[in-house]
């Protein structure tokens, strides 16, 4: 059942009003509503970014949040707005992936296409429907309309995919790519982190990671910065349950010139191959 | 009847602390006030950008909402701190022009000088009167305090105004102003669609747009960004209600190197005269 | 006795959904609390910027405050995860000294070493605190639940400290340092305005600044910005009681290439000493 906590996700950044004026549209439709933001700082118009920031919060948010996520470079065409009803929330935004990881992740149950709902504002523009179609959806939901009266059933199979690619274990070696860079350069992969203790990977083995340029670099599969010094690299499994690589007070996707869809290799060193013995050394140290 | 819901509008930015202690001063004096920030991130003292951000809560939010909005270059000086009553707010700030914008669409009833209610925190520093003045005010009539038990009723001519230029139609041409930047670079003017639309341009149109340094292109004039391609110039009615132009999945302000108070004059195409010739093709593609 | 206003200040940016997050793990545990932003903006891992900006928050917020205060560079090391009970507020966050000037300033009851808390979320990251430790224990304070139910009572004076220097006075002359540019460019110095007003300086006095370099200004002790001309130098106490250094409508720290650590001397231009002769005109204008 739908709560009355609404949490927001945007690319509208904090410069303009456009995040504040969508909670003035849900304060106005539910008084009661309460909003947090998830974050309004997505990169433009960058539907993986904001499908892996709103994957964040899965487990987190309690049972019956309602999720508006708004990433949204094809508003006032023919996307669908959709709202999704997964095993413990409700997502609402744009049928172009950004929901998508989320309602995987946390299972769907039902999908609904309210691209004309009678639930969204009287006038609709065509440019901002988070304030005219998705907060007031999310809105009604956290007032108790329930999604089937917000619009049509929809095959969940309809919905539109992201694809983060996938990662392989091939001869002890794990390949994969990066797929998000926070705001302190950490290098997120989309190796779960599973995947690598498959591999025989484990916390306190040193690791050669190369990059798809040919450089190679050791380091220390660690539980945390603690375990290494400043400047120094390090891999472990993130908040988020993937394999990500940052230095330690500095900010990898800087020194190493590395951002999204960059492959990289790691591998134990103990398995290292003999080709890998110029990696060895630190890291913007 | 003012609600309880405060809607906060700075210059403050997001790496100062200023905007967070305005929050717990309103708590402070009304645990049951509700707190949602508009933005923060207005240009440091930018009175117009400030008063345009506000100006677009119109509607949107609930009545009875109490705005408070600081950007506040004469802070600590003869500029009068107010509240401005209007038809369906309570908008509180400096007399600068702030608030003109939104107090003028909504209706003004009653303006009140609360430069030195009793309703200030004890000690009023001379920099921070978004804490000192500003919040506690708005907390104040969140419990129910009325304007008139705030200060001192003036004549709401008597108030500052802001002059965003007058859009005209010649000729068939609109002629107007840059006034607004947003954080995708678009570049919202100050003719009102309506006027667009008493020149005859109309959804579909082909329309030439001149820039004051004589350069000439030509765009649609769309419903939404599914009508162009991406790096494609657009033309529209924005969610304020007024023509702006865009690129789409660019940034028209960078690419065009136009900003605030650059004049722009559009005309339909069908009406367009021979030395319009040469603005055909894209921007920015 | 805690309320169940939750005040959060992190370095976590408004990028990522870090601190989105912390607030879904505070809604699932306690779906009372009330939740304000103090800032997300703190400088990356700069405790002393994390601290001072807390320290702002002091008798502004109302009693019973929950303060969670998140920068980290140490997370998953032996830094101790903390509980303070001061006067008026419970701040939470790691021992490292970011709780230690609002701490100090309130007056410490109480310090619990919550790092093996049974109130952290079940599976704790080596990099996420603010999700996996501060958050649950500050929405376990707003459930109730009382600090030595949280964690071991440990002796105050264990508690990390921060020097943020000396400020004296010395033949008429206050000798500090700055320890915060605010994003105007405002510097403020650790002299607090009572040392300079027992120093004989008072609002309305010329004053002479001397940087460590050697570099001299004229200026006036004013009481805001109202009294001096754009682009003009001024010294005043700012919102926090000390003296700060701030260019009208300009940013001295950019116009004087100061930050943090440079030290600066003050006096009475009525004190002035022969070598303080060239130093007359304005800055930035």
């Amino acid at each position: 059942m739908a709560g009355r906590l609404i949490a927001l996700l945007t690319d509208y950044g904090y410069k303009d009003p456009y995040a504040g004026v969508m909670k003035g549209v849900i304060k106005a439709i539910n008084p009661e509503a309460e909003i947090v933001d998830l974050t309004h700082g997505i990169s433009r118009q960058d539907v993986l970014e904001g499908a892996l920031a709103l994957l964040a919060a899965r487990g987190y948010f309690p049972a019956g949040t309602i999720f508006v996520a708004v990433v949204d470079p094809g508003v006032g065409g023919r996307r669908r707005a959709v709202v999704v009803e997964t095993t413990n929330y409700y997502l609402v935004g744009p049928d172009n992936g950004v929901l998508s990881l989320l309602a995987e992740a946390d299972g769907i149950r039902r999908a609904f296409d309210v691209s004309n709902s009678r639930y969204r504002l009287p006038a609709v523009s065509g440019t901002f429907h988070g304030r005219d179609v998705f907060a007031p959806i999310a809105a009604w939901i956290s007032r108790g309309v329930r999604p089937e009266e917000l619009g049509v059933e929809v095959d969940p199979s309809s919905l539109a995919r992201l694809d983060i690619g996938n990662a392989e274990v091939e001869g002890g070696a794990l390949r994969g790519a990066i797929i998000y860079v926070d705001a302190y350069g950490n290098l997120m992969t989309n190796i779960p982190a599973r995947l690598a203790k498959s591999a025989g990977i484990e916390v306190g083995d040193q690791l050669f990671v190369r990059l798809q340029d040919g450089r190679r670099f050791e380091c220390s599969f660690v539980e945390s910065f603690s375990w290494v010094r400043p400047g120094e690299l390090a891999c472990y499994e993130n908040s988020w349950g993937y394999v990500e690589l940052a230095i330690f007070m500095g900010n990898a996707a800087e020194a190493l010139g590395l951002g999204r869809g960059a492959r990289v290799e790691i591998r134990r060193a103990g398995k290292k191959s003999p080709d890998d013995e110029d990696g060895r050394g630190g890291v913007g140290g």
